[in-house]
């Protein structure tokens, strides 16, 4: 089967979290638990590995590989898409992190832009992407667009002008930004097998309205279930429901920010949630204290009582 | 009548230009004819007068009450809204517009942060708010956030706080941002007596689905038909109907952004687009050519032929 | 006498604060042993009026031109140069207070770029002070460039460009900004009638080292006997003592830096180490307690024992 | 010896760029005549490597060690100081170079703060860095503060307060920012072991001003021996003279600017001075033209005629 011929990636995507054991190695004994609470508990069938969620730009490529490896075999048969994020500073890592994906059996790659030195035009930033996606040519490729984080600013719309030309494996976007007139542009210029995928939980009412194909994001690992409901309310219609969801889950949120709500307090509360025992963070991201974490699932557990 | 009793603000408000002759001197001549090309043609109703698109801060206190003057007189009986808005640097200059305003028999007030010295709080910001609303207790107050512009990014949220016993005469916000958790946060926490009306035009619709109640803008003086065609759609729950408006909306600055798009153009833009004779732009904005506006008008004519 | 034939501006020039009454209504009492003591305890012969530090921002028009008036009729015959600040957010403000400088025999104006609508070239910014200087074609002219409060970020260099043919006033800049390259370049290209004056007081030793004629700023207020020390030290070539002095006014910055230190807290600190009573600042900027300002005092005293 | 125990790190030192063959991998041929170019024709003794002018975030650890292991061994006897900058994203990486660093006998360590997740305080910073100089406890240690590349701008001395307890090594600072008062009251704090070390080459006579020990950057692989009469002119007190030098070398920063000067063409033109075959940069920096790198070549000629 042609590996690019596969279904489109939609609905919610968890950005999962990399689990540590208490010494700040990787902790592979997490995963399998990990992806039958997504499932079972969440109703999430797709992952995206190694992202910023996952703390990717803190692990070594060799890091990397043995996750990204057991993700894959462990999701095989349960999950509908396991995407493995291979974006690095350097464009030899991230071809590296591509080819392993394409040998691990991942059913995507996805390419976050360099933030270091950071492209000066969406060509720049297009040739680069291709550069990565030419060593795995079988793999659906996504870019990964978070500019909040990389401070790279190029309009996606302009970034996608003939882009199958130079990536035919191009499948779609991680869109974690706030300009929703590119993401609309971006929707109105899609072809029937990329994806859209919004990546601001707290706003994805709003990117569903603009014609969001589905979402990516961290907070899907523990309000997951709750996320799926809003989008079946809005695609039933159901706008006063769905809103009442966002509405709830923005209260969280803005509940957390208040706290303090980092990676570092984001990766705790999942495990207080959860209860898995995904660790502490990697520097220079630092652990929350129990009390933040607890005082955060607390308010998520009164928000949305059935968890 | 209690002036306060008003139905709310709703729907779309044009967020006028002001009218110059080529001498760069107000023109009050086309005032009546712009009133009437708003309901005529557009189905516009309410404007917001003296905001950021009517050059305020490039006016004279004395300029800006002859315009509120002109606007109110004319718009009385026509109009169902007739916001002035009276922010400046200075509490002082702010207050004697706010005097006026109620003097004149404005329909309301806006009042947009003050951007040399920027409130360090949400607090300062009530505060500054207050002193403004004091003077004109009778007036429906407006909230102007802009933070693109001002870079003052206090949460209007966290503004919100309370502020019905500082601010009795508190209505609701201009929101021109792009942090669509602020603004759902804001509609989760509203009162009945309240308005929110999204101000990035181009993504009206994500501001659609977070139960916004209406919207201000510059757009609307010359799309505002085919922007009040998207509102019904969306209200009707044809939200692809609505998406397409958008993305053609869209489409359009996405073009005039290429071409260059700032206040000048937009003002030459809305000179071409409806035949009115809105003069130059102030300094420090700059004049654009005939052939930079015409072109973005064929482009709108394509786009939305009826025009 | 022409106008334009005074000696340049050099030296300490204080940026001076607007006294207010307990009301927050202008104190003009003040004004006259404000200066005796600029005069006669710190040995600044030179002020810079309605600037930053002035407030100048938050004063209606009628306000600026009374204080204006009054520092000018009090300054004669005592201060060497007494420099108007006439920049507003609009053209029509700045040249009314311009022409209103040259009635009161102000020895020149300054004029900050407009922020809120932001001169989108060193052309365009060119053209606004232009025609503010215009009006006043007999009093020596200074802009003002201060980009980390207006967010213009015009290269100073760009701006001289010629701007003697459009600007024959032209006298020169207070450089309110950490780019020394732009303001090494705006040296190597100045003429001998014109004045670079720096405007951030903390690195003061290095714009020296650059090439600077003088410098403005709110601090010569109140460390204005030291810092001629410093500039003293500078050019008899003993840096090392000139950096003892810059480093001790750093400790108090940092240390006030650390409390919280805007424009209220530096208005009261003045009061507190001068004895003056120039009252609370205005809203948006907010009075800090006593406390806080004695703290700074106290520190200040410390590092400078002969206050 | 105790390598703590060396010389301090003074005078300029070249921050190298990576040669890479036509091919897009590193050159080590081009290592050997590239320090005896620095020697012989720019008087520059000490090298900063694999640094952002040696697009280090470009490269994978294995090229990383590869060119610190070669250009140790080929400065060995030639240089005072090869200073191998270790910084990476990932922990994990900074340490594993920080211990080949010691093994290959490099004279020192840097480390630039991670960008993509950014410390949330000096105190996180420092936690990190310390991790990095505990592995590699014999060798010198300097942090590399470049606030405007990485986002980070926790203040420099905040982050020194103790941190000779954390970090025994800690020598001294590479700081590439504007803040001259950090700066200052770095140098003001500064132990008899330590060294502060100015990266922004445009300005580096200010930061004489201040009391630099001495200066890293790239335009001292190609206008060294220029630097180096700046520094002596102003260590015998000749400002004027110093001045002169810094405002030429402006100018030919600014004349590149106007071109276009990212490290793409900044490593070109150092190919076209120096007559070493540097290769192409690697994306996302861009190869430029070598009609552009032959003009700004050309300026510095006139500029500097004895090259």
């Amino acid at each position: 089967m042609d590996p690019l011929a596969v279904k489109n990636l939609t609905g919610l995507v968890a950005a999962t979290f990399t689990p540590l054991n208490p010494q700040g190695e990787i902790n592979l004994s997490v995963i399998g638990p990990y992806i039958d609470y997504l499932i079972e508990k969440q109703g999430v069938n797709s992952i995206f590995v190694n992202g910023t969620t996952g703390e990717s730009m803190s692990l070594s490529v060799e890091e990397r590989k043995t996750l990204a490896n057991d993700w894959c075999k462990k999701a095989k048969g349960k999950m509908d898409h396991v995407i493995i994020h291979v974006g690095c500073m350097s464009l030899k890592d991230s071809q590296e992190l591509a080819i392993h994906a394409a040998q691990i059996g991942a059913d995507g790659i996805a390419v976050i832009s360099p933030s270091f030195f950071k492209p000066r035009s969406a060509e720049v930033l297009r040739t680069f992407l291709q550069e990565v996606a030419s060593v795995a040519p079988s793999l659906p490729f996504y870019y990964y667009h978070i500019p909040a984080i990389t401070g790279v600013n190029v309009l996606v719309r302009d970034l996608l002008e003939d882009i199958e030309k130079v990536i035919p494996s191009f499948r779609g976007v991680k869109f974690s930004g706030s300009d929703l007139m590119d993401f609309g542009q971006c929707l109105s210029y899609s072809q029937p097998q990329w994806s859209f995928l919004y990546g601001m939980d707290e706003q994805l009412i709003a990117a569903l309205a603009m014609g969001a194909n589905g979402a990516v994001g961290s907070t899907y690992n523990y309000i997951g279930s709750n996320m799926n409901e809003l989008i079946s309310a809005f695609e039933k219609g159901d706008i006063a429901k769905a809103r009442t969801i966002q509405f709830k889950m923005q209260e969280l949120l803005s509940f957390a920010m208040k706290l303090g709500f980092d990676l570092g307090v984001n990766k705790q509360l999942m495990s207080v949630v959860s209860g898995l025992c995904l660790g502490p963070p990697r520097l220079p991201v630092m652990q929350c204290s129990d009390a933040h974490a607890l005082s955060i699932a607390e308010k998520l557990r009164r928000l949305f009582p059935e968890h």
